[in-house]
């Protein structure tokens, strides 16, 4: 078999040798536990608080509102619970196309709190209606509901874009709470959310090169909130467990690496994404693609009008050696993408998600572009 | 300075090399995300299923009950949220030595879903006391709550064990859930949960040479319960977020080292706990030892008659750099140890938790020795 292309970023990402460097020192020699006052152990501490002013400075916060956790998804869910439980949040606003990990979190907890929750209604490409999300702050409040608007930064499947300072003025207006889900943009913009408006912001280093099992939660400096999980008193009392050293340490070394080369690597992953929109305009006859016109520049969503051969385009890619997905990975398990189903789309559609990083380069698209042709004109593509 | 001599294990160990080497594929080449559906994917997903079997063999049970957290506390959290959400328990049994994972998790979620609970009769050397255990099941059960016990095997700080059969016997007479927080013991003990009436166990892989921010929670076959972490449909919908491939990996490998070499490290460990002790005893006048008498064999809790000397031990072993703890490493931030305080100990005592590891050697203990008869004896020792 070829060599692997892996155009699937979006789920998962290599972790990068210099943060494995960053990272070796705490899974050997430096193993002691960060809470032990002893000399060794207030080495690790310091690897965490070093971490820690790193990820801030990287992300325009203040260290302490940096918080360690063990995902992405752990850190939605502790903001959402914090929100309701802590900060008073009587109703969520969200959409239907957020990740999983903010749609199971909003049904569970307010089940749990008995809260009430809704929709901001969305235009015809996914994009956030600004409109319906004022209004519905409005009648909300005027109901006597402080609101908790929920809404990711960049969609993970379709890469449409939250204009986050201007929810976070909305939410302002209405003294409401503002959760930016940024798994798939932390790492990937220059971010200041002290100036956003943003309350509380959830990032995975898996996604921009570093190691699975690490997330932080940003929290606002104004605000006061409990831990979502209980015990011992470590990242100040606000997430009990040992802490993965190692683990953090490697989540801000990758954003170090990130935050500094992002204008070089933003400029060369969109013009390999422009290349491979533009190869698979001339090479796939009725192509489209998904999402808004400025989208995500990791993420290309692209619709191949369904025919025989596009049903079968998954698995024609992975005999190939070819790594893409048909919507995110935390889905794949089955039911299709809830995200194509909000927006009522891939009926006549075999939607597939092609997302770069850093380590893409033009063979990978060129090669990729080649066997979608061979695969796709087994037979000319016809209309479903 | 010489070398340092690490006698914290109860606190954090260090990665074994072949842990650290079961992992490095996954830190490397082998990064695909678990519920991709790719070849490349399912690479991922197989060793984390392969991770579960050896688990699961490692502890008695089928591989379904074993589900992958990132740390002891997260499991502790989940056992107990659970046991309330699901499993309608009304009322919790605990112990005021339990770990604050268990506290802290007890009182909010107690507080929360606002069921009652109660403290079991300690013995005065921290022992449960059984006829109290099943008393209060009696009568909790009798006026119509449904209770959980939860009770750790093994007391972190005093090394104190629980028999988990005998409270797994009582609870099923009572039709109660047991939790059992194994964090201590898992990796240290040949254990065989399905046999133990055990209904949730929580084990931390870095307490026995697996990796930090890793953790089980073994979930009898007979429980249905919904995840404490909500999103994707990760470990069979329990446990949401991408998993820590790396660190499942490692983990397992971490037990199957250890339940290889369980009789061996058990006697060796032993040893050197009995030495230490024996030398304490013919060194510290007035030593003498906190728990019951057949403990944790890597845990050795000492109590030095209190002394200007004894109360800057801690500080004076860090500088010779030897690595000990007052106390849990999770409590070190201040306020002492709530164990003591529980057992009305400490007051006439300086404690000192010596916890030993298979690379431990009687070198380590004789430098230690030497290090506290000459710190305790620069002025003779005083009764306080």
């Amino acid at each position: 078999m070829e060599q692997t292309v892996y155009l699937d970023n979006a789920a998962t990402t290599c972790l990068d040798k210099e943060v494995l460097e960053a990272m070796m020192p705490y899974l050997t020699e430096l193993y002691g536990n960060p809470s032990s006052t002893y000399s060794y152990g207030r080495t690790a501490r310091l690897a965490i608080e070093t971490a820690r002013k790193s990820v801030a400075a990287s992300l325009g916060v203040k260290p302490k509102s940096i918080l360690f956790t063990s995902c992405g998804t752990e850190s939605n869910n502790m903001a959402i619970a914090a929100a309701i439980r802590d900060l008073g949040c009587t109703h969520i606003i969200t959409s239907p196309i957020e990740h999983h990990a903010v749609l199971h979190a909003v049904e569970h907890f307010t089940a749990i709190h008995q809260v009430s929750s809704s929709f901001v209604t969305l235009k015809e490409e996914g994009l956030v209606d600004y409109a319906d999300l004022e209004a519905q702050l409005e009648q909300y409040t005027k109901e006597g509901k402080k609101c908790l608007v929920s809404l990711m930064h960049a969609n993970n499947e379709i890469g449409n874009l939250l204009d986050m300072q201007r929810v976070g003025e909305l939410c302002g207006k209405f003294a409401a709470i503002f959760h930016a889900d940024c798994v798939q943009t932390i790492g990937h913009y220059p971010l200041a959310f002290d100036n956003l408006g943003v309350h509380f912001a959830s990032g995975s280093g898996h996604k921009f090169h570093g190691p699975k099992g690490t997330g932080i939660l940003y929290i606002a400096p104004s605000l006061e909130i409990r831990p979502f999980i209980q015990g011992g008193g470590q990242e100040r009392n606000l997430r009990a467990g040992t802490e993965n050293v190692a683990g953090i340490v490697g989540f801000a070394k990758a954003l170090a690496l990130a935050t500094a080369n992002f204008e070089k690597e933003q400029a060369a992953i969109g013009a390999l994404k422009a290349y491979m929109k533009q190869q698979l305009q001339t090479t796939v006859p009725q192509v489209s693609f998904n999402g808004s016109d400025d989208t995500l520049y990791t993420v290309l969503s692209v619709c191949f009008p369904k025919s025989a051969e596009s049903d079968a385009l998954l698995l024609q890619l992975d005999m190939e050696g070819i790594c893409v997905s048909g919507g995110s990975a935390c889905s794949s398990g089955g039911g299709g993408s809830h995200v194509m189903r909000a927006l009522n789309k891939g009926t006549g559609c075999n939607t597939i998600r092609f997302s770069f990083s850093k380590y893409n380069t033009q063979q990978d698209v060129d090669r990729t572009i080649e066997v979608l042709e061979r695969v796709l004109t087994a037979n000319p593509v016809a209309t479903a």
